[in-house]
């Protein structure tokens, strides 16, 4: 029975992933301290460990423990936008917190590591974004996305640490966190409807995604150890077709049989159009689940009229306010 | 009179570049751990203050009542091949140390900010180096560097903070730390000299570099910022012609009157031949000195002959033994 540990385990990606790894008769060990995710998020029959990915002592001791097969390495702060903001946070988050489980991986001879990386990497690069391209990251989230992708090539190449990148693309689904009033879109108009306030959009809502539903992305990224082809490659993973944001709003409205009511706000520093090329993962991975926009927002839409809405969260630790976007700097609270 | 902040002013490229801004006038504050660095390094005429990059706090309060105009960011752990090993060390100091200071030079508006970088991002590319060049560094040092050179391409985008970065090659000269194990060459034999020790090289020595004297490199450094051409650039910087590190154990040994006694170790994994294409820096900055090698071992023997043999250091928190050249991992002490 092979031992995987799935970090960001009760946040929404990661604990799909975690249920898929379960279904595939792994052991499955949650860590996750809870900052984005929520307990209740974690499968009944994985055990769950709450803590951050930035204590390595922590890291040592649990992989000392386990003798992990396999690491999930899904825990991140993933606020793009923000991440202008909010820089050392981010770094520490996302890039040393990676670190750590990157050293414990080699020195307690990990298997292969399983990284979810972001199309953040690539920056404003011209869709369909591909693999081949050389990512010219634009703000602090993608430009720590990225180094943890090259720390796990130099890694491999120095220690032999086998890993598997994912670039997923604008997910959403069930279990994502509503509340958060920083990212998701999805989840950001559906908590909206929900309290009958207009669904805000930066610009004029003709920037396009290609909205991923999280059941096209977590089966593969659970079964990817079990392709020798897919080891030490990067992966693009997510849906092909592009939304405009302004479609998107109509759909989440259409189904939560809400009036459409959009408010534009200024724009802000974001990809125009950003949907991503699939052909190496399908070529790699085999045929996926492809949800269309309609039936993925329904299912999402179902599981967050049970949940209810949820208070928007405020990021409390702001290390630089100069041009934030001003729906987000009136809650801002700065770093002291 | 024009105010600026030099950290690692108390090491060996931070002193030289400390002691060229008041040359040009500048009002200096050296920022340094002494990690690496010396007291005696900073020139008399600096404010000193010790504390590290890390500590956010102190760089707040430095910048809010000093008001810098210009920050030259030159502290780092910069022990290229020992990185693999200590990556979370590498990280915490060369990338959120930055970080930090980014942040602060962006809330206090400072007008350029200057960062040493390193030819270490280039990896294996194909020498001569070239700034078009897609950087693919092959280790933790050379990732951080390039993660930082990011942050402030991304950071002058959203917030307009000019930068100037530079990418120096194999620098040695007068107050370079020669008791440092993990790095410098030249420091290195030095030292194995005047403890009439062998040379020790890993590999066969015919890896090439282009040695650089601190002379070719500080001045450069310290009054860029006087040439708007070189805003929001990056540039290399340092010598032209490549020699084995063969041949710089031949140049040290003449110079320094020693019998040459070479001891090749296993070789370990490095890039072997590492030169530069320095016409964008001279297109921009104008003609610069170039020292030769046997010029520039003699200055630096001297100082060498005045100060003695250094104790030969050991880094006390080793992350990860595994592959580590045999070397260095009989002294090395290791992370609890």
């Amino acid at each position: 029975m092979p031992k995987s540990l799935v970090t960001g385990g009760a946040g929404f990606m990661g604990s799909h992933v975690a249920e898929c790894l379960l279904k595939m008769r792994h052991e499955v060990v949650v860590m996750d301290d809870l900052s984005g995710g929520f307990r209740e998020n974690v499968p009944a029959k994985a055990i769950f460990v709450q803590g951050s990915v930035m204590d390595h002592k922590l890291i040592d001791r649990l992989f000392e423990q386990h003798s992990f097969d396999y690491v999930y390495h899904l825990a991140a702060y993933a606020a793009e936008g923000l991440s202008h903001f909010i820089k050392r946070f981010n770094y520490n988050n996302n890039l040393i917190g990676s670190v750590n489980l990157v050293n414990a991986a080699v020195n307690y001879e990990v298997k292969c590591f399983v990284f979810t990386s972001s199309i953040a990497v690539y920056g404003s690069g011209q869709s369909p974004l591909s693999e081949e391209m050389i990512p010219i990251p634009e703000d602090s989230y993608g430009i720590a996305k990225l180094a943890v992708e090259q720390e796990l090539r130099v890694t491999h190449e120095m220690f032999g640490l086998d890993y598997i990148v994912f670039r997923p693309h604008n997910v959403y689904g069930e279990r994502q966190n509503i509340g958060d009033r920083y990212r998701n879109v999805v989840g950001i108009f559906m908590n909206q409807a929900l309290r009958t306030e207009p669904m805000t959009i930066f610009g004029d809502g003709t920037q396009q995604r290609a909205f991923t539903h999280i059941d096209d992305v977590a089966p593969i990224i659970a079964s990817s150890v079990e392709v020798p082809a897919g080891r030490n490659h990067v992966f693009n993973v997510g849906a092909d077709t592009p939304h405009t944001v302004n479609e998107l709003a109509n759909v989440v409205a259409q189904t939560m049989k809400v009036p459409l009511n959009i408010a534009h706000l200024d724009p802000r520093n974001e990809v125009k159009i950003a949907f991503s090329d699939h052909s190496k993962a399908e070529r790699v991975f085999g045929a996926r689940k492809k949800t269309s926009l309609q039936e993925g927002v329904a299912a999402m839409a179902a599981w967050v009229r049970d949940h209810g809405a949820r208070e928007s969260s405020v990021f409390e630790d702001i290390e630089i306010m100069k041009n934030m976007p001003p729906s987000w700097a009136k809650v801002a609270k700065v770093h002291v």
